[in-house]
């Protein structure tokens, strides 16, 4: 694990939270993107050497729509950049934690990630997540 | 706002989430450290340019025994590294957040800090941190 390279935030309203967060950090959100298998529309922020990933769900069934309907807008992730993400899935499987997929799969802003269930990491979502390289 | 400078995680119990934090990262925390003005013990984690705070309250009065009563083990807040917190807290508190004290305040790891409220940040307690100059 190399850095923190993410925090997801759930929110209601894409562009209300990027006006907000636009104020937080003193400059705009860096790019917009929609992750249709994951029907969310996605905004990122740069901050340093680390990203804010603002998440909207794009319908009732998202699994953003339900986690701010059941808990509020809120942090809903933490991702972590990683080398060779299959190497650490496999290390981290080992280790005791589970994992949310059993390949990577495609992610926002040009990842591969997995997901570790909260319930083997003390209650937070992880994500790893390995730049692809184009 | 120069990077994130740590999550902080609610936990039961510090000793069994560092062994679990130490497996996730392959290395174990780089200091504990009692916070006895918000009734917290604390543990850190390096992870390239960021840390990870692990938060475990030491009676029920403190805000992290509540938290973690109230919904259980989980992120608690987001820190982020500014060079000068006056201005910071200046800054946002002219944009509309709401800032929790006047004053920044002393926190672990050698640092003033000072926490927005969440209601004024899309559900997330945030948190200013500037290194202590020695």
């Amino acid at each position: 694990m190399q850095k923190i390279e993410h925090i997801g935030i759930a929110v209601k309203d894409l562009e209300k939270s990027e006006a907000l967060f636009s104020l937080l950090f003193g400059n705009g959100p860096y790019k917009r993107e929609m992750v249709e298998s994951q029907a969310v529309n996605t905004s990122f922020f740069k901050n340093g050497p680390n990203k804010i990933e603002l998440l909207q769900g794009t319908s009732d069934d998202s699994i953003i729509s339900k986690f701010v309907a059941k808990k509020g807008e809120g942090i809903h992730h933490i991702a972590f950049a990683v080398m060779d993400i299959k190497l650490e899935m496999a290390r981290l499987q080992e280790a005791g934690f589970k994992l949310l997929h059993e390949e990577p799969i495609p992610g926002a802003d040009n990842k591969l990630i997995c997901f570790l269930h909260p319930k083997s990491s003390n209650g937070v979502l992880i994500e790893l997540c390995q730049d692809i390289k184009s």
